[in-house]
């Protein structure tokens, strides 16, 4: 609680609107993007359908594709092929979120019902795949090589980062280096091609491109600093929302990373037994919390969140200030404020 | 034994070279397709090159790229896209394997050591989906839409192939249209557009274009219609390899549909019990089989194959007769005598 009050206190200022003025600006064509979305999932093998609408109804905030329609904004841009592409960024992100959550025998199973809870590990790898390849024939109607090159390479960027994460899951050797090389692939490449492509399809020179580019890494970093912040999170937990989920898998997040090497032997002889061994009992998450704290480590973890949400606003000063410039930096705020 | 001296006899020649003939042709550039391969799987991330070379060296034939590469000799192609479009085919057949390979908690594992059996299902998943990736990347670099139109939809219709089968396994309702729906998604798609890109980076017209999709669709269609019948063939048990793991998985393959369909209702009630419930004993594998024969399931299931074997062949017919056509006629040849 502590904690919570402190970080409070130093945030900039309030922006309960962050994600709502995004939102607004992008409302109307997220609704084509929906549609296109409904549409190109279809297939005459009906669990298909069933399994993506799934994960895709379930699926959130849409953050990634509404990066796509508003950076095409800020760049001006005044056709329809940011839609097409923004339904392409979902699936992508879609396929892999299906992909993420097949389950080794040696893991534990969450909590939840994940599609591949429900439908089993080899539907959710294949629609994942089904949701891919949609992914680039898409792409392909859109006839631009550019944009080709920038999914397929995101693509292939996070599936390293993904194998490169189960390399360091169980293992408390992981360094902070790892650790923002796994975020930055597996995080941060779509959400970096997601805002470039917006340039892209707006003809824009490479100065606005790489600013997009760069934005959308910086954020993509900052959001998933967070998102691992918050699985440790009291203020979660008091809201309902699962905590723990990384703790039970043994994943090394930054928060985990500080609090090893911040601790005494004692303290490391705990992290391996419940990370490595995944030998865990009543009482270990409050335990692992409670030695966050000790240490420092959600604080901190949260201030290297601060200086890539920084990043990522200053990389969008070369555009001039307009409305949609104000909701890609507020949504950056709106994604640090979570963490409180 | 009598179905097997039955067939050969029926055999119209010997081809015992008809693979050779293929391999010489494709020889020279396959070993430049192999070093694309290894150079194109590499990753700083160790485990990629590891799982990946560990099922891409024990790859067998190489038949789909090798198909690429003899159809554009075909066409009188003498560039060089051939080769990493080639590699492009093996990376999305491979990925393939890797994600078919992934094992749900509810069903068996092969006594065989896959990829997913050594290094566990979700580095199986991941690792197919960075190879995946990279072939859409070497795609991008060839440059040619109409090459990424044709394998992003083959790659689609695949996966379309693959959960239509996880929804026929263990299905003994199963039809033969259903059947022959799968293999054509599943198997005929990849086999269709590794042929036709010969013709697409040779520029061929669209009647050569389309002749060589044919060819390559029922050449794939028989070559899976040998697969499923050799699952079940006491020859291939006498060679010393593995059978019946299609039954051990209660997969609905051709040959089970007839004897399902031929059978009486003590037959029905075994062929549920074993694929449905997968309640398997001993002898039951040897039963399934003794009831093939009985009702010549077997026999009629090659001579299915045998059917789209003269199909692909006659597809070729519009090209003049030479050695390289010959060897593409051949290797159908040589894939149905699999079966004796």
């Amino acid at each position: 609680m502590a904690f919570t009050a402190g970080i409070q206190a130093q945030a900039e200022q309030p922006s309960a609107t962050g994600l709502a003025a995004l939102t607004a600006l992008a409302e109307d064509d997220l609704k084509k993007v929906n549609r296109l979305i409904l549409e190109n999932m279809n297939s005459p093998v009906a669990l298909i359908p069933q399994l993506a609408g799934h994960i895709i109804a379930a699926g959130g905030k849409r953050l990634r594709p509404m990066l796509t329609l508003v950076s095409s904004k800020l760049c001006g841009y005044e056709g329809e092929r940011h839609l097409s592409l923004a339904a392409c960024v979902e699936f992508i992100h879609t396929a892999t979120l299906l992909h993420d959550d097949v389950v080794d025998d040696s893991e534990l199973r969450r909590g939840m019902a994940t599609a591949n809870a429900v439908w089993g590990n080899k539907s959710s790898v294949l629609v994942g795949d089904f949701l891919f390849s949609r992914a680039f024939q898409l792409m392909v109607a859109d006839g631009s090589l550019k944009v080709l090159e920038v999914l397929s390479r995101a693509s292939a960027v996070i599936a390293e980062g993904e194998v490169h994460q189960l390399i360091t899951t169980n293992n408390t050797a992981t360094t902070e280096q790892d650790y923002l090389d796994v975020v930055s692939a597996k995080t941060a490449a779509l959400f970096s091609a997601a805002c470039q492509i917006g340039a892209v399809v707006a003809a824009r020179d490479l100065e606005e491109e790489q600013a997009l580019q760069t934005y959308g890494r910086n954020f993509g970093i900052a959001f998933q600093l967070v998102d691992d912040i918050l699985d440790y999170s009291a203020h979660q937990a008091e809201l309902g929302k699962t905590i723990g989920d990384d703790f039970r898998e043994g994943k090394i997040t930054l928060p985990v990373i500080l609090a090893f090497h911040r601790g005494d032997s004692e303290d490391r002889a705990f992290w391996r037994r419940c990370l490595e061994e995944l030998d865990q009992k009543d009482g270990d998450l409050e335990h692992a919390i409670a030695l966050m704290h000790k240490h420092g480590a959600l604080a901190e973890s949260l201030e290297r969140a601060r200086h890539y949400g920084r990043e990522a606003r200053v990389a969008l000063d070369i555009f001039p200030a307009s409305p949609v410039r104000d909701a890609l930096t507020r949504v950056v705020d709106f994604c640090l404020e979570r963490a409180y």
